[in-house]
């Protein structure tokens, strides 16, 4: 079966065609600037790579340009756009009402449109998206696979805000996290690295890139992350804050004389990284003008391991122990700097890291010592091919209910 | 020498007297409802208590009514006001212009004074008793004691906010911590209790009252804290909230409709155990609940001591380790409940709480086990002695130096 992942912005779209279920990519491609005369798709398959500049109106005409090109003669890797069984689609906010994927009906796009208010940057992409594949693929089951719904299994005393009740009960006010499809990809490499089931273990799940989360997760499942009501809660980004003062916005904002739309910009887009090294939001520069002896990127640099360590401190007390901590995303994967400074100050955990596993390593692994108490990984993410699998999945048990 | 301490809140005032250097308290009071026909004076001094009530002008009506008591016939313990030596303020905040206790003059009021944006409902009130006492007693030295000093030893990657560095250069944004008083007082304690110096020891220190707040003392300085710019930051208070997402304002804001000052408020006085229970911000109250089943109680309590076994483990991270966990302030000292839900959840560090310790004992104690790795101990706080202290040996100094 050929599974179609998506994965859509505002004014992107980014792809990958899965053969299913032997989890082989086909081809993968992003398209920018949607919208815009300038639309670029680039797309990569078996070697061959290529790349097209042209006037893309909408998310309608971006698929549809990408079907043209899984089925054209050069890079083509489909006969007819019919081949394509299923469509999974990365939703970013699920609410309370999916706590696991789902096939796309009329209710589910309501509810995913419910949402939009909690995650107004990326929903409404999210929902267009599915759309647009209905019109150009009109008969091909939808999956839609949230990120927050990984941990919708956290207890109400680890979701909640110590604000008034009634902020819950009258507009959900609550943390719902994020990068859940990731923190659960990871999750499930861990058995096959450490030789014990996920049933058995505390582990602290770090996916640290531009945007960072933490997830502790007991026998499996979620039950706290960094993130919470929206993706700016939680540990120092790149260019997002995290945790803060709650009284620093009146502050700045009275001292500034900025408006909230302003504040809210610069605790996501001008903080973090970014904010305090005034540099780059990028971890790989900033370690540059680290190394070159820049201060403030020194200082930035030290402000975000440490703000990850205290979260990784605060999940062990969380779970009363921690049997395996795991790096994953941008960072996270290619930091070994960070991965080693975090390691050496956890060693009241039993932490043991392993210098040569951590610095000349490649991929998924080890990389603490054999008697390490806690075990630490590497594990490069794939949110693609899970949504993939989740989409197989459904689709396959959908299609057996109809046959039977 | 006989040493006034005195705490000015904005219609109130609590004063002890100590004779020093044997730390005894010869009398101790509160003027409340200053500025009201129904000022109340309430004193108690070796098993003699008194309380009058009559209209109070202002704080310094209220200091002439206390050195009247002081000096009078009944309870008197001084023959004339003039045996007062020196007199300790408690100043809430001191920015980054005081690291430790000092005695007062114009400059020091005057940078008290350009803190007071910082921390505008206590430093306006903490300067206005130090400028009552010098009119009421003109000649009689004063000492400043901040709350925040005892933190400035934080460095500078812990006391940052991940948001432009620009915002520190220009408007100090940053964390400066509270309860330093406190924090101080009770690791000074610490060395008597496990027989080993503050010098050799990580300390995580809890100060769990009405306002709350943990700090990370290792080898006997502050290197994190858990409240910030103000005391807002940080576990989950009485009627605080602590920790939010910094995205919850504008969220609910917009729904509610709520002004800045009506959010401000929210957080500070209906949040925390009062806004999730429904109840009330005093722990008592909410424990009685929580027995009686009230779940919202019961979710109030869980979140309560979550957040604070969370900051403790991102402390035992923050230092690579912790050998000692101490308890002080109104609900540390009174909760063995919530002291042992936390000790039980942290047997991952090596607590081995002794239960019969931490149920039956009186006042300052170990409650761990003698086996336990990490030394557990409840601590009777005193800030108004350490004051007294500080006031003692800066004056004692100063008067050492005018003799020679």
């Amino acid at each position: 079966m050929k599974v179609l992942v998506l994965n859509c912005g505002s004014s992107s779209l980014k792809y990958q065609l899965f053969a299913m279920p032997e989890e082989a990519v086909l081809i993968k491609g992003t398209v920018e600037k949607i919208g815009s005369e300038e639309g670029t798709h680039s797309y990569k398959s078996d070697g061959k790579e290529g790349s097209v500049t042209a006037p893309i109106l909408d998310h309608r005409e971006a698929l549809r340009q990408v079907l043209a090109t899984l089925t054209a003669g050069e890079v083509g890797v489909l006969s007819s756009a019919e081949e394509i069984a299923a469509v999974g689609h990365r939703v970013v906010h699920g609410g309370e009402a999916f706590s696991s994927s789902i096939l796309v009906t009329d209710d589910v796009k309501r509810a995913i449109a419910d949402t939009i208010e909690l995650a107004p940057l990326h929903n409404p992409a999210n929902l267009l998206g599915i759309e647009a594949m209905e019109d150009v693929l009109p008969s091909v089951p939808q999956v839609a696979v949230f990120d927050t719904a990984f941990h919708q299994t956290m207890p109400q005393e680890h979701y909640l805000y110590p604000v008034p009740y009634v902020l819950y009960q009258r507009h959900k006010v609550r943390r719902y996290g994020f990068h859940g499809t990731s923190h659960r990809y990871c999750a499930s490499r861990v058995p096959g690295l450490v030789g014990r089931d996920l049933s058995a273990l505390k582990v602290i799940s770090c996916h640290i890139g531009n945007g960072a989360s933490l997830a502790a997760i007991e026998r499996g499942r979620s039950i706290d992350t960094s993130m919470g009501m929206t993706p700016l809660e939680g540990v120092m980004m790149g260019t997002r804050s995290g945790d803060i003062d709650p009284s620093l916005h009146e502050f700045v904002m009275a001292k500034e004389g900025l408006s909230f739309d302003e504040l809210t910009s610069m605790l996501n887009k001008h903080s973090g990284l970014f904010g305090v090294s005034g540099l780059s939001g990028d971890m790989r520069k900033v370690v540059e003008a680290r190394a070159k002896g820049s201060m403030r990127a020194s200082l930035a640099f030290a402000m975000y391991e440490y703000r990850i360590r205290k979260y990784i401190g605060a999940y062990a007390a969380a779970m009363n122990g921690v049997d395996v901590i795991l790096f994953t995303a941008g960072v996270g994967e290619n930091s070994p700097l960070l991965r080693g400074l975090i390691c050496d100050n956890l060693t009241y955990l039993g932490v043991e890291l392993d210098p040569a596993a951590n610095d000349h390593g490649q991929g998924e692994r080890l990389i603490s010592t054999p008697a390490s108490k806690v075990k630490v990984c590497v594990i490069p993410t794939n949110e693609e091919l899970m949504i993939a699998r989740d989409t197989n999945v459904l689709v396959t048990g959908m299609l057996a209910k109809e046959e039977s």
